[in-house]
Order: C-alpha cells, then sequence, then structure tokens
C-alpha cells in the first residue's frame, strides 16, 4: 500500500560543495581521501535538519560517533571547482552501530561519481560502546519509520 | 617446497610516519580521511625501493594509478604525536588493475590501529586504461615472483 | 564629494563556510592553516561574481595566480560547526601583482575571527610572470573604479 | 669574543618531509596552505630535542601554544615528492608570546623555497594567557644562552 511505502521510505541527508582548489592534486582531480570529508557534510546536514546538531550530540550527550570503517568505490573524477551533490542514506542500525549509505554525484549533470559507505560505533567520552540515542535512531529511520 | 615458498613470498612497502597536529581533530584522534593518506606513503615508499618512483611512471611513463576503491577498517584511534607503521602488500594483479592491502600499527608497541586496502587502474595521461608496467608488475611480485 | 566616494568604493568578494570536523585539530578549534583555504574561497567566489572564473583564467586564458606571500593575524578560535564569513577586498595592484586583504567573521554574531592578506604573482602556465588579465583589474577595482 | 658569541648562538629546529600527493595542487605544485604545517613539524621536532615533547606540555603542562600571527614569502615551487628541509629559529621572546623564524629548502640543492614565521601566545587550558614555562624558555635561547 502506498501508506507502507511511505511508512519504508527512507530520509536522506544531503551537500553540496564546490571541490576546492587545495583539494585537486597534481593529477588535477579531486584526491580520494576528500570524499570521506565530503561523505561528513552530507551525514552532519542530516543530523542537523533531523534536529541533532552532531555538535550536540557530543558536547550535550557525551556521545561520538567515530567511522569504524569506510569503502568507497571512485566511478568518475571530480575536478576543481565542481558543485557535487553528496547523499547520505540508511543502511543499518544496530544497538551501538550504524551504517550510512552515500553517493556523490557532479551537480551540474548528475553523473555519478563515487558511492560508498561509512560503519559508525557510538561510543562515550572515554571510548566504550554506548546506544545509539534513541532522537538519532528515530531521525534516522523517519518519522514513519519502521523502527520507532 | 621451500623454493616455492620464496618464490611466492609477497615483498612488502613500508612507511613510518608520525601523526601531526592537524591531522588529529576535535575528538583527539587522528581524522579518518588521513589513513588514506599515510596508506599511499606506504605505498610510494614501495615503488621508490622497487626502482620506480611514482613520480618517474607518471612523468616518463605517463602511467596514473587513480585509486579506484578503498577500503579501511579502523580498529584502534591513532593519537597526536604517534610514530605509525604503514605496511603495503600486494593484493591481487590484473592487466589493468591492481589490489595493494595494507595495515597501519602503532610504532612503540605494534597496536594495529587499521587495515585497508586500495585498487588502482592504471590510466594513460588522458584517462584511457592501460596495461600496467611490467617492471611494476615485477617489482609488486617480486624477484622472484611467479608473473616473470 | 559622494559621487567621488562611490566610484572608489571598493568592491568585496564574500563566502560562507562552516568549520569542518576535519578542520579542528585536538585543541578543539580549527587548526590555522585552514584560513589559507578559506581566504581561497571568498577570493573565488569573488571573481566568479566578477564573471571571471578562477578556472576559466587558468584554462582559457592561461593565466595562474599563484601566493607569493600571505599573512594572517588569529584573533578568536572558530570551532566546529561555527559557520564562519570571510571577505576579499583589494588591497593594491601592479602589473604582475596584486594583493588582497582578507576578514573571517563568526556569523552568528560577527566576532572578528582573523584578519590577512595574500599577494599573488599573475604567471603563464611556465611561471613566467605577464600582466595581471584587464578585466581582472576591472573586476577588482569595480565597476566605477578608478583604473578604468 | 668566541666564547661569548657561542653562548649567543641560537639553536635551531630541522624537520625534513617529503612532498605528499594530496598536498599538490592542479598546479603541479605543493598547496601553499601546507607549508604552514611543514613549519609546524620543525617545531615540534625542536621541542622533542630540546626534551619538552609538545603533547608533555599540553597534557602535562596543560600548556597550549596557538599560533596568534603568521606571515610566509614564496620564493620557489615544491614539487611531488621534494624532500624539504624545515629550519626554525627563535625570533623573539616575550613573558606569554614568542615568535619563531622559519626557512623551506629543497633538500636535493639547498634551493629555499619559502622564509616565515608563527607568533605562539601560550595559554591554559581555558584559553587564558600563562608564562612561557621556564624549560621551554630555556630550551629555545639554548643551553648556555642569555635568559638563564
Amino acid at each position: 500500500m502506498a501508506q507502507d511505502a511511505e511508512q519504508r521510505a527512507r530520509p536522506e541527508g544531503r551537500a553540496l560543495t564546490r571541490v576546492r582548489y587545495p583539494e585537486t592534486d597534481r593529477m588535477g582531480i579531486a584526491h580520494h581521501a576528500h570524499y570521506l570529508v565530503w561523505f561528513e557534510l552530507a551525514r552532519t546536514e542530516w543530523m542537523r535538519e533531523m534536529g541533532i546538531p552532531y555538535l550536540e550530540l557530543e558536547e550535550r550527550d557525551q556521545t561520538f560517533l567515530p567511522v569504524v570503517e569506510v569503502g568507497v568505490a571512485y566511478h568518475a573524477p571530480a575536478r576543481y571547482d565542481d558543485v557535487v551533490r553528496i547523499s547520505a542514506s540508511l543502511g543499518w542500525l544496530r544497538r551501538v552501530r550504524m551504517k550510512l549509505d552515500y553517493s556523490v554525484r557532479r551537480e551540474r549533470d548528475g553523473l555519478l561519481l563515487a558511492t560508498g559507505f561509512t560503519v559508525h560505533a557510538a561510543v562515550d567520552g572515554q571510548g566504550k560502546p554506548r546506544r545509539l540515542p534513541p532522537r538519532l535512531v528515530r531521525g534516522l529511520v523517519g518519522a514513519a519509520g519502521e523502527l520507532r
């Protein structure tokens, strides 16, 4: 049913950034390490839209989300001054871990530049595992999501 | 047989680096994106030891080795001023692609910080696939390697 | 006279950016090297508004503007997730060099974080000095500027 | 007298680094922001040689040395894979501030690539000014220096 489909619809995080001169290398393209930084832009914008700025999660909830695994497949190069659109969506959620999936596209024509993922552990200020904050879980799954 | 084992022994590339202040983030640990840069240190030192500086590959052979895929699993954080040892070894070789595997260890006690891989395409100056240079293949496989 | 003042009014370039997690260091503040990258954002946005994207200057006019001198005074720290506003204005212009002045302010309250400058040489693809492109000079000085 | 000259001889900090691929930009040269990171290498190696690792200064003495001013003049470009030698020496010392001077040279031929300086404030963990640690002052001025 449409209602079900809507309930299962996953929210997404999005960010736009323009490739900076120092992000390029002598090959004339954005160095592959910067994609991890771009993933972070989409991830944090998404959390901001959920009403849970990552800064607040760290400072108020003393919950940190370090990256414990990452993967990227590079399909086409991004060049200096290209505007790239990064999308983040939920891969999976466990009690103390979550996986996010990403795509990076060139804004002017939608060309797929890269796809990837990050796995995050939830830890406290001392690095001990802790449960993912319920309000983050709700945000990731979406207003009508199945985990509520 | 021992001889066979030796012939199949894979060479390795190694690099040491000390975690720089700007490589740390507000969590007090090396940001995860820098590991991709560290992988590059081990990869290029290895090529230098083979007698094939990557610069020469680009400038003389017009062969570039862009990263087309990367994966990292982070096991323990690296902190400011830690000396880390990065090792690179051959994953697999194809005509126009190669995979390298990496480990990153804290030098003072050998603690495993991360493992990962990169897959590289061999391309010419216009981005067209080209065969991996035979001398690079020989270097990666080792003096007594099976692909000679 | 008011008209003269208006004619001498210097145009400005502006950019907004949010402090990225990897731009912070273990002191919890944006590392001082990133301000040079932020200056670049204001400089290139200004050129884009003038109708002279820096990319075009390099690719069509074969004119490059490497930084030959830089100075920054840091007044207050920028922190993770702060939105900072960077302004660029013309310091001086010579035949083959130009100086730009910058200020970096925290967007939410206007707090002055840093001031600085860059001096650029105009060079061709081989690094030989060349005259600053007239259209860039016109753009920098402004529509009613005195150098037209 | 020779003895006096020797007593006034200023110690120096030194570091070697090789220009990393992601430190280059599409102009094919090391991006100008990275020189600030290289300055930091010479500064921290110097402190390590003095027996005062910067990490220890922060963690044991709760003394931080944020950069409050920086200046760089770029004389010649550094290119990928160049080994650069960075030297740091004392500019001046005040109760709560110090200035360090730097030069960056290409190792293979001594070509001067850049000169520059950093001014540091000494602050505690809350950012309040505090006196430069006496042992750091002694180290900067040298074993036979005039401030002992």
